[in-house]
């Protein structure tokens, strides 16, 4: 089974969420976890962990491992023991005290860090786009729509500082994640690390070492049946894509032919007709925001777990986790393509309110630029505050 | 169209969900509003606001009016304004500045909060009656069991630390929560308050005293299409859910009558079998959690908003966010009385444990108390610690 | 609890499906159960079923039993008990072989035909509307839009049937369904009506002459766990919530002040804005579309039963499966009205496709009205077809 | 962008719907489409048509070009151009009176068609060892139980029965579904077909030859956003994987070493615990089971259409409607698998039977052994006859 994008119109901007990227993540974690113990047994094992290698992996026989196991770590154990043994390192401790979904937990952990953090950094281009866009057009009346009427006169700052409070709102949702690190052994106890280790305590020293080395955050206990980190992922991705779905709407209609207070550059073609340029950035993103949230509904099924490692809901998390942040990517990606393209049309804004008889008569134009010249300012000023902070992890 | 709770097991713990709750907190908004006008105008409007009252509104008008307008503030508003009229304040300022959606916005983030703080108090008591068993139990021996298989000893002190996690995850993710206020005026600009107010920024104002009042926060700006507020609440609702519902599972399974780790106080009856004592309040909360996943979805498409206010999108908010928040505060109601009639069964544990066989063999006892004590204490101070601190609102 | 529809704009068009109309049907489930043991006794039971009345129950106390046993149907029982005994009947084998279940399951069943039933006939009115504006606008020329751009010359008749295209696929949906009633006794096997009846196969006779009553399909076997019966019901909702969105949302843009090719009657109120005419109906009408597939997901979700009778995933349905069939009524009530009062402009029409330029100038008008008249021709006698079969039940 | 299943346990069992595979069936419609017109236009195009080859395609450039059009198709064509070209075909008449949608909604239903008839050949399977273990289990007594507790007596072969009986509705539900071809032109009117053809209803018979020579259903419309076929089909997916979702519950709960009713053959390793055999294919069932849902419900969110080409909710299917069916085929493979190495343990049934006591008390064994002789015999009637059934199309 080969999934290239083919029926994907996102699959261009998912760069680090793929097979290969999730291997090469979980490998990285692997490799972590003995760096974490070369520490913790105070012996020195990095170049033991340089000898494991992702890319030479046989990918075939993992899939047989997945398909025999359900899970991958069982089947790239023992392949990456054979790496080790190959480099001389027989003895290594590869794996020691990690149950499988330490690996996989941590490697989708790291995964959607990446995917969120890259969707985070095209959602601050949009940001500085649309900061300039408000600020340009404070004070360029247009009339503002209820319940798909015209109802009242607003300024195109207005909706600009609209889709930025957005944007904000979805740096915010991405900045208050955790994406801890898992390393609870076979049954969330973390005996098998503390049994190997010198002191008694030797799971919480590995687990803490691990997640500094990966990046990742020490949750100070293991989570393999409490999933709420994995629903804060979810949740942030879902504030994401439908905030870039709610601006990829307003900016499909407003550059319909009939609107034309928008214009998008660039436009995708179309095998029937010459003529057309469709809103190729604009529909992916909507059609993003149109699957995520019944992917989100995955993961809150998911997270009613079950025993001490679920027999398959975690399984079902997989999938959605990692296409949910891949959403968020390519969604975002879009959106700095769709507003780096995107103009104002303020002559056209203002024959629009024009034509609009009564809907348009009010508020007063001192009113109007007041209220606008605060709102964009307002909305400008909460962006750089949110865009200048750090990420959680 | 009246819905009392026939089919529906959590309505008994629903309290401050139902509609005339909502009616009261609608009622409440309008309140807070002419007071906040009251302090912006410098004009006391307190006995006014006083003769606003939800009980004697008449609700089959109101039924009407939600079918004309498809929202019931058109039909309240006159119906507020002929109280007032009747109080002898004829010129009160009622509901200026607002449009309608600042009123259930506003009042369906009243109704949340509540919801949600009640569901708080009882999660509040689940962590104390968990932290209670933690560490009763933590040196007695158990089966752990992953993907439905016995797999290593583990104790009933890390079992329930494990539902305490999570206990204290949601206790966390309800104070994450702002609940903000609501009041951009027609359009989003609080163009209306401003031109009524003696001040160019009347609408913040006014905004900034209702929050006050209302004990909502203040978000410095409308969100009527910027509906991330609104997915935080139900992210939290379907946390709670979520978590509570993998108790409820655990504490089913475990109190089969083949296990019988578990033993639950009480229990329901059956119209076929006069033997049976059926797990009411784990099933209600199972039942509240398969249904919240659904619900977050609405909510999450429901947030790709369009225009200055969504045409239908918006509307679809409305029954799903209450479902939601009131299947939090009913499954946390269950909960509560889940737990507190909850009761491990020591010497049975063991006896599962002993008949395991391999699977049980490990780790010693020295290790697994020793990690049994710090994942118990570390898991009553991460509750304490949560339960300790204010909600956010 | 009490719900009377403020937040609901869809209320007044749920006849049948409230609490009231629930027990109502949950009476009569229990009638036609006593009805059906007298014929299968041999013994007149007609006058004690008519001692039953729904009406005068206790609802409190229905309440309470709903909170006790997490199911109302124990608590129903006795006080229908003490009605035949008031009236007599003290010895009627009220509620013999029955389990809970199979009351509820009945009961939803009967709502759930009752309101898809309901729902057909406004589609079939909405199917006659549209039939007549697709056979008016045959030949009135209208620029066509895909990927929200304009495409290509299409008509207003060619519109039209393409939404009774959907129309008439909503009513097929509906007439594919079975609406099986439940009859399976404790454990799915009926062995408590076997054994009370005079012949070994009883339960079946029973169950056969109680859907016989109810007007509710014969299973032939129970289905407390194989739930591909409720799953059934809600596709069809969904398809009716669908079709009818994809309806409203059309309806809505087109008669967007700025395009004007529909016009709308009526139309609700603003509580800021005199001036405004709402699309109510559209409006409710997507916002059921919008809440309609999380229901849906509930009940595919619920359908992975456990045991023989799940403990909260049966549970999970109630809410869900009747919502999303009121949804389908009242959805279906307002597309009705909306329909009725739907107009085409096709001079608006005309004007918008002269001013598309390049997009309108194909294909040759002679082709297009060929076209038009073969599209519309089959949708009318398509519709035709399916409105006048009978519904499977 | 490539997945190759390293996180999904279904990957082994889901030939026929990966990348290369939709390019294929996108390559058998384009063809198709050639024959069609060769028969049409009465002009031999088969050779032609042959000259077309999806091995053979640069894989790259359609990355390119999904990225830059937001669909395949677009730059499909011109690279099928070219194969016709190099063969000498150039004037064949490629693509005519097509859309992309025509294309791309006739691959995914072929793809459909032919995973969820792969599902079926399982699920007969399935329903042929449910057969055989119904009838050798009937008279085998076990306690059947209901909200997780010991309810009454039933037979291993009820439970069998009861799991047939889903089978048989699956079954049943992929039967009756149409896989309509798609062939509406730009905007569904057919206009370019019809231009092009010697006769006026030219892309009448073009699609009923396509549909025929595809093996799919001639719908006699276009359904370009009429998009009850796409909810059909996820419909017939989600009654699959739930079905076997139901299956993989009882039979890992069943399977429990505390339970033991059940046995499962095989097992799959676990990377801590050597021990282990870990239920993978009720895993792998259960994972898909929570994750079809949502993913329904993304298929009924999209078909609320727009225009006469949805601008994002068409392509929101894509990646769904392929999951789902996807599912439903692993499922059902894996189904197939776990059925044919279960086994009832009969002694370990009574004997918890035994233990039960009160719970177990009733029926007398004459009436549940005759009430289970009926449930057997009627279920596997029942199943022979629709299994025997041809498919719809």
């Amino acid at each position: 089974m080969t999934d290239w994008g083919l029926i994907d119109p996102g699959a261009a901007d998912s760069a680090g969420t793929d097979d290969d990227a999730v291997l090469a993540a979980m490998v990285e974690v692997e490799r972590g976890l003995l760096r974490a113990w070369g520490s913790v047994l105070g012996e020195p094992l990095d170049a033991a962990a340089a000898a494991l290698d992702a890319a030479s992996l046989d990918r075939a026989a993992l899939q047989r491992g997945v398909a025999r196991d359900g899970v991958p770590v069982v089947a790239l154990v023992p392949a990456l023991q054979a790496q080790l043994s190959a480099a001389g390192f027989v003895t290594a401790p590869l794996h020691l005290g990690a149950t499988s979904q330490d690996i996989v937990d941590s490697t989708l952990m790291l995964v959607a860090r990446d995917a969120l953090h890259a969707a985070r950094r095209f959602l601050v281009e949009d940001g500085r786009r649309l900061s300039e866009l408000a600020q340009l057009e404070r004070h360029s009346p247009r009339i503002a729509r209820s319940l798909a009427r015209q109802a009242e006169a607003s300024t195109l700052g207005v909706l600009a500082a609209g889709w930025l409070d957005g944007v904000a709102s979805a740096v915010a949702a991405i900045d208050a994640v955790a994406f801890p690190v898992q390393f609870g052994g076979a049954v969330g106890t973390g005996t098998a690390a503390d049994a190997a280790a010198p002191r008694p305590d030797g799971s919480d020293a590995v687990r803490a070492e691990l997640a500094s080395l990966l990046g990742l955050a020490d949750p100070d206990r293991s989570w393999h049946t409490e999933r709420t980190p994995v629903l804060a992922v979810a949740s942030a991705a879902a504030a994401v894509v439908s905030v870039l779905g709610r601006i990829a709407g307003d900016a499909t209609f407003l550059s319909r032919e009939e609107i034309g207070e928008v214009r998008l550059a660039g436009g995708g073609g179309s095998s029937a007709m010459a003529h057309k340029r469709n809103p190729v950035d604009a529909v992916a993103i909507t059609a993003a925001a149109t699957e995520a949230p019944g992917l989100v509904q995955v993961i809150a099924a998911a997270a009613m777990a079950g025993d001490e490692r679920s027999a398959g809901r975690w399984h079902a998390e997989w999938a959605s986790q990692r296409r949910l942040v891949r959403l968020a990517r390519s969604a975002a990606s879009s959106s700095a393509r769709l507003l780096a393209g995107l103009e104002f049309d303020r002559e056209r804004a203002a024959e629009l309110l024009e034509h609009a008889g009564a809907a348009g008569e009010r508020p007063s134009r001192d009113v109007l630029v007041a209220a606008s010249d605060r709102i964009v300012d307002r909305a400008v000023a909460r962006f750089a505050r949110l865009a200048d902070q750090e990420p959680h992890a």
